[in-house]
């Protein structure tokens, strides 16, 4: 196992044709350290969350085979499920063309509660709202949420930023 | 139709109530008046991009019905498959609980093609790769190019970025 948080070495981007069509994982962090991650469902396919993860998240993942991210509001790597206990356990990890981006597909587990879920608001996927073509308004995909967020997280601060 | 780039008004963003359960269209852009963007396969689930989206991109995408981006390496709207003919047909735009990311679900088209695709360098997505979890190496997911990128973009920039 070369993925320890301390031993990842990720590859220097030499060229178009390496980070493309290369076998060497070479990702691009923004200014702030960070690479967005998109993440869904292994059985289902749906898109849970958009998260961000730098390079400690990356190392802590494939290390422990459960997703991590960068807490973007709380400024600190986030265990996803370390307060909620709705780990997701890592089936695969996938990178884009110009690998600045990654693909978490992943297997929601329930915790304490009697569904997995992965959103904060209660909800199974954070996308439970789509938006109508016509009016440009919210119109909710999910209608029951799986858990009680206020049993789940307490008083712990909401992570949404206005 | 209410989503005319000139017509579509955002909802001022004012409680986290209003953000996360409400049916207003408030979404949150970065400092560079982004929102990043996942693009699926509607039919297979199959994440096919990772992009970036302002404004005028999802207005204009809600008004054509063809997902639109904004290309940060060119540093302009971007209609996709404008060159390569392989357009994304919005089935359905949904957005996440604290509106700062978006999901679209579409159709690809194949344009002059034999195969409909979605990634610059060939592949039918852009996550052709997945990290190998004990090495962090990568292994290719797809084992053959769609198409051939030097007959469809021809001496046209790459817009990978080292």
């Amino acid at each position: 196992m070369t993925t320890n948080s301390e031993d990842l070495q990720f590859a220097k981007r030499v060229s178009i044709e390496q980070v493309e069509e290369g076998h060497e994982f070479a990702p691009k962090f923004t200014e702030q350290g960070l690479m967005a991650c998109v993440t869904t469902d292994a059985q289902t396919g749906e898109v849970l969350m958009l998260g961000y993860m730098n390079q400690d998240a990356i190392a802590k993942t494939l290390q422990t085979g459960e997703a991590h991210y960068w807490s973007r509001s709380r400024q600190r790597l986030w265990h996803k499920g370390a307060t909620s206990g709705l780990i997701q356990k890592l089936v695969e990890m996938r990178v884009d063309d110009d690998q600045d981006a990654i693909w978490l597909r992943v297997t929601l587990q329930a915790g304490d509660q009697s569904d997995p879920a992965s959103c904060h608001v209660g909800y199974r996927s954070c996308f439970y709202r789509k938006v109508n073509i016509e009016t440009a308004q919210l119109e909710f995909t999910e209608t029951e949420k799986t858990f009680d967020p206020e049993v789940v997280y307490g008083d712990a601060p909401n992570p949404t930023v206005l």
